[in-house]
């Protein structure tokens, strides 16, 4: 056939093609708009009620149609606060409500409440901001038969417009009259923005006197650099303990976990993770080896929670632990292993299945901590690719290749120089990525 | 119709389409397989010769086939010799060899030659690496009757695989021989990697008794966290000037050009800058006033090399000039200008061509450095989008919007606190990027 017959035909079928694609694939598409994470665990997990949590969440249309948008939280009098936030100088009005809030150490008797919206931040919204999150406040104190003093806030959604706190305001009676212990699945939807699965985790511990409970529910999604999406966390338990010791066991795993799965994870402009303890278990205050158990199973919780963030990192394909071992100190190892988990070419190559791990010396060689060519080593899971200052003579490239199509991945760095280290998680870049946020807002 | 005929229709369409596509589009996507970035200048610039510098390329296979890899310079005798390199610490061999031999200060009397492959960059290839180098310096040293000293080498391309050096030695009598003063287009063709143009600036400055020209050459396209890729950039001039006044020079220009164009360019493994003055000219040795206007031009001729690379930035549709202005130091100034320029969630917006500001509010509160939410101020070029703590009153989305369908962009931010700036230049961040990167090595 000639070219010229080609290009009729061309002109033909591409009418032909447009109709089909009506038909067929549009309907189809608009389903799949929002693909869940193929890293997403199978389902929400059965979370345990915790005595003096309920929850509630409504359609407010904050921003988003058709969807629950905004979720509330009721902790019953007697409960203990502790709260970690983003360190941004841009952070949003109610991050800010909520550090004065829990500086002013309030005590339990009352009891508290937490309000969150999605689709908008009231970030860099200037006094209206503040006013918003008075209003939102006040009214749930008002509906609660609370201090506004005892209600936090979180925003998460689109930085630097108004939030229409009246749209907000005006469901807050459907809200607390809708409150179920069983509803915090429910609220973890109603979080959602770029995220494409709720999370949610928990843990049991044996305390002195009966069972203690911890669950938690987390949103975030824009793990590359997190941004408007980022991190909120709520954990819940039923445990007895003070705030100031709360506030201390809270902080000591944050680093290793949340400030673990991304550089950028702790200054965003809305991350907020927020713990309360109802102290409604029969166990007794939580001491001694009790505390002890008990900061690991909150470890867990936290330590799941965001890794669950990370396998709804936004268009990710692959989980990516990086282990950093033999640096000259642990803030040298963190370097080395954001540097890896940062670089937009070891995340490439990493969406690509490539074992290019030519990127990962470039991203050792970049971080600005002390590395010596010819002391360390690189690994993908157990197999050593790289030592002595070059790659290594039992290394095979199909080796590498095999191991990069497994959808969790191990990137182990030893620097040979000290004891300090860091492991950080991370996931792909791929072109989905670039789609979700090449058009977010519109 | 019925959508069991349309299934019909569907499967006999698909057919047809595979016999169309095998006919018209692939030939054309064949040819465009490397397509020119939309950014490039419209040619290769006209340069003069410099006199006492003369260039040949040949194709050597190093990894590439059909077309040349490998380039030398020739560079007479009394030429004086600067460069600036990576500080990464796994820098490759060719560049510790380069930095030795400045440092070892050869009087200029013999001249010297710079040889360059691409395809490999021989980073991370232990002692074999360092054992290519010598073998290719020597073997041009040789061919030119230059002491090894003064021959100076670079390598870019993947990381961590042996360069196959004899390939390149097997071929420097062909470039020896071939050595001519107008060659420096092939020159800076043999050079580049995923670049989709050579890169090429030049000036005149009017000397003491003569004129003096300057003319560069630069490779770089991984722009967004350059790794194996990179940079290389090579300045030749007739001027007289004496090596240490020319490291001098040379240093002081080279923050505000190269080390502007992102955060990571000065960290790779492979980044060489070296400038050659041959002394030629008939212009006497440059001092006073001519060394200024010396300075000045080669200035524009680093600036301009540097947005050339910017502008072929893997994926870039839009170059992105970031204005930090009011921060309490120049260190700010640069902490600020370079969250925005790396942030992946800024880069992609401006791919999707979405005035989003709210980025650019978070990437300011990540950034470290001081800022104060109602004292700093967002524009884009001349429309002040932010100020006083939210949105300008005056600022219309359909403006921001407009704006940003520009292919030159600027984003400039005063912090309204002091009189630290800086000026940085990035792209934006497209499916591009990731298709080049997700594969390149295969």
């Amino acid at each position: 056939m000639a070219k010229s017959d080609w290009k009729a035909e061309a002109k033909d079928l591409k009418k032909k093609l447009r109709k089909l694609k009506e038909a067929l694939v549009e309907p189809v598409l608009a389903k799949k708009a929002k693909p869940v994470s193929p890293l997403a665990p199978a389902a929400f997990p059965q979370l345990p009620a915790i005595a003096g949590v309920s929850f509630a969440a409504v359609e407010a249309g904050v921003r988003y149609q058709n969807r629950r948008d905004v979720m509330l939280v009721h902790l019953a009098p007697g409960t203990t606060m502790a709260g970690v936030f983003t360190r941004s100088t841009t952070r949003s009005a109610c991050v800010r409500d909520c550090q004065a809030k829990l500086a002013m150490k309030v005590p339990a008797g009352a009891g508290a409440a937490i309000i969150v919206n999605s689709g908008n931040s009231n970030a860099f919204t200037g006094l209206v901001g503040d006013e918003a999150v008075a209003a939102v406040t006040t009214a749930v104190a008002t509906a609660l038969t609370l201090p506004a003093s005892r209600v936090f806030s979180s925003s998460t959604g689109v930085i630097g417009e108004p939030l229409p706190h009246d749209r907000i305001t005006a469901k807050v009676a459907d809200l607390a009259s809708a409150l179920r212990e069983d509803a915090i699945e429910m609220a973890a939807h109603a979080m959602m923005t770029t995220d494409t699965f709720p999370k949610g985790a928990s843990a049991t511990v044996q305390g002195d006197g009966g069972l203690i409970h911890i669950a938690g529910i987390a949103k975030g999604s824009g793990m590359i650099a997190p941004d408007m999406a980022t991190m909120l966390v709520y954990l819940f338990t039923d445990a007895k303990i003070p705030a100031a010791t709360l506030q201390k066991m809270l902080a000591r795993h944050v680093d290793a976990t949340f400030n673990s799965i991304t550089v950028d994870s702790d200054t965003s402009t809305s991350d907020t993770l927020l713990l309360a303890a109802t102290g409604q278990s029969t166990a007794a205050e939580v001491k001694g080896p009790v505390a002890k158990a008990f900061e690991a199973a909150l470890h867990g919780v936290m330590r799941d929670l965001a890794l669950q963030v990370v396998r709804d990192g936004e268009g990710a394909t692959k989980l990516v632990e990086v282990r950093v071992t033999g640096a000259t100190s642990h803030a040298d190892a963190a370097k080395v292993a954001f540097a890896i988990a940062n670089s937009p070419l070891v995340k490439t190559a990493i969406a690509g299945q490539d074992p290019n791990w030519g990127r990962i010396v470039a991203a050792i060689g970049k971080s600005g901590a002390e590395a010596d060519r010819d002391k360390l080593s690189i690994r993908f899971g157990d197999i050593l690719v790289a030592a002595k200052g070059w790659r290594s003579p039992d290394y095979r490239e199909e080796d590498g290749a095999t191991y990069m199509l497994q959808p969790e991945l191990v990137i182990a760095v030893d620097l040979g120089l000290g004891t300090g280290k860091r492991s950080v998680w991370t996931c792909d870049l791929t072109s989905r990525y670039i789609e979700i946020n090449a058009d977010y807002r519109s």
